[in-house]
């Protein structure tokens, strides 16, 4: 296959603290010879771990970006033993953009795995992560969040894999995270997802969903920020133990746990996040925005569990995936 | 002045529940003899007071618009004595868009008033209002919220006014709307707004802020439907009383309450909505999405004040309004 | 008020054949110093009468075009006495672009009478015509038709008009016109048409609707010649005397005999064009888009009368106006 | 292969009439878990021959849409033997828009075929025909029209095979359908096709296109309902023998027989849908929209043959097919 | 009339160097309580006059831009006396979006003048420079250039004026510039200008043409900075003489010396910028871009004069001003 | 592989000369049946080298699409021996859009060869070149400049090759182009070049780069057809010898010679295009556009050099290569 397009404006195996970009050419009507420059910090001492950092896989989850740019920016070597690759927003342009796919190529970097040098930009950046950044990690936490449409409480999670000592050593990091919530993942459409390439190369991987609503708060970026320093000292890259909160686990059994409008219009829930919920149930009402005077669809709870995600907009349209029920972990 | 384009399908006048539309001709490519279909109720039980509620101003804030649905699909006549005239859209086309704006014409209704029977398609709404429907009305109730881009604090408020009897009568129906806490706003860029409009026939003006950030909850909903029937209570419209809960009384001094950034990234606060603020306490920080390792932006509070509100999207422009701080009404 | 900013590079007032244009400054992002050219013939032949001939009032009402830009095409001075001036594309970029309304402002032209020359290019197309070349005209001729949204039996129009000289030499113009229907407008919404401006003027106005769809057929474009030419004998300006065929006289009394839509979806008619209808007979089902096995809304004639009119694309918005009914000239 | 992401919220193996939806997971900036849902319904009694039945393959192609939504909803599952499968719009996104392509990714369907898991949206829907759906039936039907930008003289249509009992038994369905005109059509081009993907499973395909403009008639539609009900009929489905009216054979023989602009401009025919032309007659002259004065340019027919289609628009662009010629069948 | 709605950040009343912002308000989509943030400089040292500096009225005229973008970063309080206001991008979304116009509303700001304070934003910026900025100043001087469609010989240019004093007086100021060319201009379309307001106000106007074609080269810079300096000396705001180049005395006496285009396609010059042509010469040429094989349209000089402006994109439209020529003052 | 979807209007083996189009399939929503067609203009006289002379690879380089529309005008068959095959804008929807890419599917064709006769429009021209064009030439000249983002000194160039042979020939054409540059390239990113695909066939390639900033000059113009001429004549298919004037030998020998901005904003050279630098000096600098009093970013010469390129527009974007140097060649 042919060697990436990207090149970085930073050295990975030096010794210090770099900020730079890793620079994909990107030829267009506005500059013929342009580029884009996603930003990356690179922190290392000496030899020890690697752990990969990521956020913005989606452009508008902003409790990640938000802890990994502060990361980057206090972060100095001589804390750590290795090294800590942090790219904040992995798919840049959607982050300039603020919304989930890149405006570039309508590209959803987190279906675009493992990625092509030769494919669109976003199959382009996917696959220098797939090539050049995961094999250099021991670990990589991927932290996200709901974005603008989705409401979810906070959780860490992996996946159940056929490696059972990567699973083990990989839930021992989710739990290391200390999100009040931990999550196992059966693997449902994993195929072009980061996760599946990360761990396809034997290395641990965690990923979160820390709040969302295309907003942050002090407690989400909190919690992130509390998380991220958690698993570097799981990892043996910061000293000092991890210190995670108390945890529930949770598992989504299979795709009744995902409920999805028939009808567009106005959503309105009858259930707060986080409440539990008991089969039959009923869970929200959608109104039509064309007349008045119309009874609302209702939509009732087909299975019992905890509501665990939410839509976010109180806008709704058909097939839109409006709410998520958890259970207890089994 | 000529005739309004507007017809409606209802009958204002007649007794009973009537859904219809405000009929609004548009001539445009895909419809050379089109409109716009503009929902309305109007319940109707004999003689005595009109209430014109009203939501959607800007269609983006789901509160009123939820519960004005509600109401309408609800509300029979002889639960009332008098008029109760439902809008719950007034800017239809901006709320079937789910935006603050109209897309036909990007007009901001709550900028447009008095508005033109010849102007905009958003002018000709704002016209219609002006000299067909409140001049019908005793009391008008318009329910905001913040909307996709702000959070505020659940509010009611009204505005000080030259003609006292008018103030205390607003403030009453304020006070009734029965809000966490209500609000008297000086009357800063009053030209172009609704509330201008009514107040100056001197009928009884209320406005809301309900929540915002583009979705809604059972609380946010169930606080909009008691405020309404607290509303049309305290009018004698509804039989009853009022039943407000308690109330903090506030007010917006000035602008150096309200807090714009000058600078372009991302947002992130360290205070939380609610919060007391001392003035020189740090608000909030922006953090270029441009690069990584440089030092945020901080923003300090420079007035002491309750955080009221804030910009809800972690990603800011400059010129943003981002954090809004209120006093106890003095 | 101020000199309209469009130069014509043809002499209105000399002899002979003339092709040229209005040539209107348009400073825009591709060209600091731009303009739009609005093709225009002159043909003139000594003293005597003046016809104004113009089409593509709305740019996707194709029948007018055609002949015109035919007529335009063959016109020898020899042939008249006095002049004719023919603009067969009176909104320029919205026949450029093949739809109703300006693509560089939304502008529907003939919403737009009697214009302005500081307003917006289309508001300065009007004025042109209002100021310049209405006043020199004795008759104006404008050919519609139905556009790309709607399909319309052909007829010839003129509107009841308080002075009555001036209405029966109107009516004699549109019969002259020969199309297979004459039809008596009652003056609705006039004050921003074309149609108002050459009539305050005390110049006859002949209208049309010659078909629609956004396509022409040898029929009707033999239809628009051939009453081009009539109209043409009939003032006098070309020789010998207008050949009109049989025509049916009728009148479209009040909105009711138009119908507007309330349902969104896909349109079927039970009725064809040109068919009478008795009132309560079903005209047209509209079918959702969004799922099946639902019953259609039905919608069913609210008065007797001849389809007159349709509307051309089966999918239908909320608000259209979808069937036009005319009865007998009373 | 990889499973489509597609499913069905119908059994298509129970007994009954079911209306449900082909749902197709889309991420996308207003719905991180959002969905396309493609109408279905479904309708079984026993054993049986299976018929799939479309329309909407292009969004602007009514007629099948219409009389497909109409069949869905008056089927009963007591007047069949075996099954029916309808799907009146194939591209849902593109019939939702009332384009001819997916506003979504510009896919047009029936150049996506046999389409893949992992494209586009598009594709994705392709490819679920292709595995899921047509190997459960034994004849499809694919009601085709002119849409926006063709007129076409209705047929049914089959193709020159190299399996001559399916090709036999094809024509045989093609006339059971019964329209006035029944085409053979060549395979040109045929790689990327519904058509090739149903006949390359060994089934019958009968194609057909029954009109255009982008809007219907009530003959129009009659004729798509009378024509499924034969084809229903003629499969032993329905009870009954199919009535097809007279039908005279046609084929468009090769390329000669398309004639395509080499001048953009306002198209106008001196020929009528349906009638015959000889070889270099004058079929159609195109105007300059850009100047008047200009002689047109004339097209002539290159062969002799009966004008079966035509650019509905008369507005024409170079490249653009405006006529197209068959003759009977040799 | 109402109060502008925009506010400095800076007080242009105070001692020493204040670089800020005029905030306008702007409600919209992304942004409830958003404002236009337009940079401003203001530096000031004691009583004296007061000169306003201006760039970016269209926002891709550079070379004014960067002159005062640069002035503004180095001017210190001590070496002036008076004041200097500096607004180097007039329109400030249209200079951050690269184009002539306001991406935001297309207002051409040029074209906009006086503007009002309830109109379009880049209304109220005009209006804001017509009431509060231009009567605190002199004399006004507003670098313009040939911008993205334009390429423009060097020169400062004053207006014949009835007031014979202020035009000796701006004369003066236009020569102590120093550009290579000085052109006095009649007063053609001056209504919406921002020269007519600074000239009605009595104060001296100094307009600029600096290049073009988008971009700048150092010695257009170097010109403009040294012309800024030279009105400043001249106004007795910087200490020293101006030290203008020698200097040409031109005239564009009417129309006819502007060329405009009645054909699209690709234009090539025969002609070199700067170069004298003759009536009757060959300048350019205009190529079809649909077919090869035609001969090209050919533009001959309809007077004799210098080049001094030329269209810079090969591409041109109809109607497009592509050439313009001067002539020696009479 | 399968067939080429493009078929040529024009017979390439058949002697004369002879003007038509490459028709090129584009179902689209305004034209069911629609095609592109890009010029191509064919001359032969009898048996001899082919040349194939192309232009408008990018739609926005203007010198070689002029000169190749006037050779296309002016060429005699009896003037040649061989065949001229000339098509002047290779990627046609691009260049009647004025743009570097097309904009029916954003492709930059120089970065889609080989191409693929199903894959996107730009693909499927990049195909058609490769196996149904090249394969009859002996050589072909490709005339690029900078387009409308980049200036760039005016250059013949070829690359090092493999085969020697090959290499020796194509730089004597080079050079007998005659400009004032020649330039010996390495192959950087050459896989999807047409270069490449011409060279791996064994075939002569030239390559010129000749102006830029979108415009032209008629001393741009006169250097691309005085190189044109004098290739023609080296191959032979002139009569006479190529007078090429005095050149450079240039190379640019790495990544460090391409500057690339790390900040957005408004750019600033301190040297002019032409101009020798040394390794340290200040080239640009970059101003925010987002304040004044900011200190610009200074960017300095990495390595001595020749500024052979710098970006024409003012305002840039990070990533964007804003200067280009190049040595003597060693």
């Amino acid at each position: 296959m042919q060697d990436s397009p990207i090149t970085a404006t930073v050295d990975l195996h030096r010794d210090g603290v770099q900020h730079g970009f890793l620079k994909l050419p990107h030829s267009h009507d506005d500059s013929a010879w342009g580029s884009l420059m996603i930003p990356i910090t690179v922190v290392r001492n000496g030899d020890g771990p690697t752990a990969l950092l990521t956020g913005g896989n989606h452009g508008d989850e902003y409790e990640g970006i938000t802890a990994l740019l502060k990361l980057a920016g206090r972060l100095r070597a001589e804390e750590i033993s290795g090294r800590v690759i942090i790219v904040p927003m992995m798919n840049h342009p959607a982050a300039l953009n603020g919304t989930r796919t890149s405006p570039l190529d309508k590209g959803n970097l987190n279906r675009a795995f493992p990625g092509s040098p030769t494919g669109t930009l976003t199959q382009r950046i996917a696959d220098y992560f797939t090539r050049s950044l995961v094999p250099l990690c021991d670990l990589a936490l991927d932290i996200h969040s709901g974005g603008r449409t989705l409401d979810l409480l906070p959780f860490a999670a992996t996946h159940r894999l056929a490696d059972t000592d990567l699973a083990r050593r990989s839930l021992d990091g989710a739990h290391a995270f200390g999100a009040p919530n931990t999550l196992l993942m059966a693997e449902l459409e994993g195929d072009a997802l980061y996760d599946t390439v990360v761990e396809t190369q034997g290395k641990v991987f965690i990923s979160t969903e820390l709040g969302g609503g295309g907003t942050t708060t002090p407690e989400t970026v909190a919690l992130a920020e509390r998380g991220v320093d958690n698993v570097l000292r799981w990892a043996g890259i910061l000293s000092g133990k991890p210190c995670p909160a108390a945890t529930r686990m949770l598992e989504i059994p299979d795709r009744a746990h995902y409920l999805q409008s028939e009808h567009a219009g106005l959503l309105e829930f009858v259930v707060t996040l986080g409440e539990d919920v008991k089969a039959g149930d009923l869970i929200a009402r959608i109104y039509s925005l064309e007349r008045t005077g119309m009874a609302p669809a209702e939509y009732r709870a087909p299975v019992s569990g905890l509501l665990i995600g939410r839509r976010h907009p109180a806008k709704v349209a058909m097939g839109d995936t409006f709410a998520v029920l958890a259970v207890a972990l089994r």
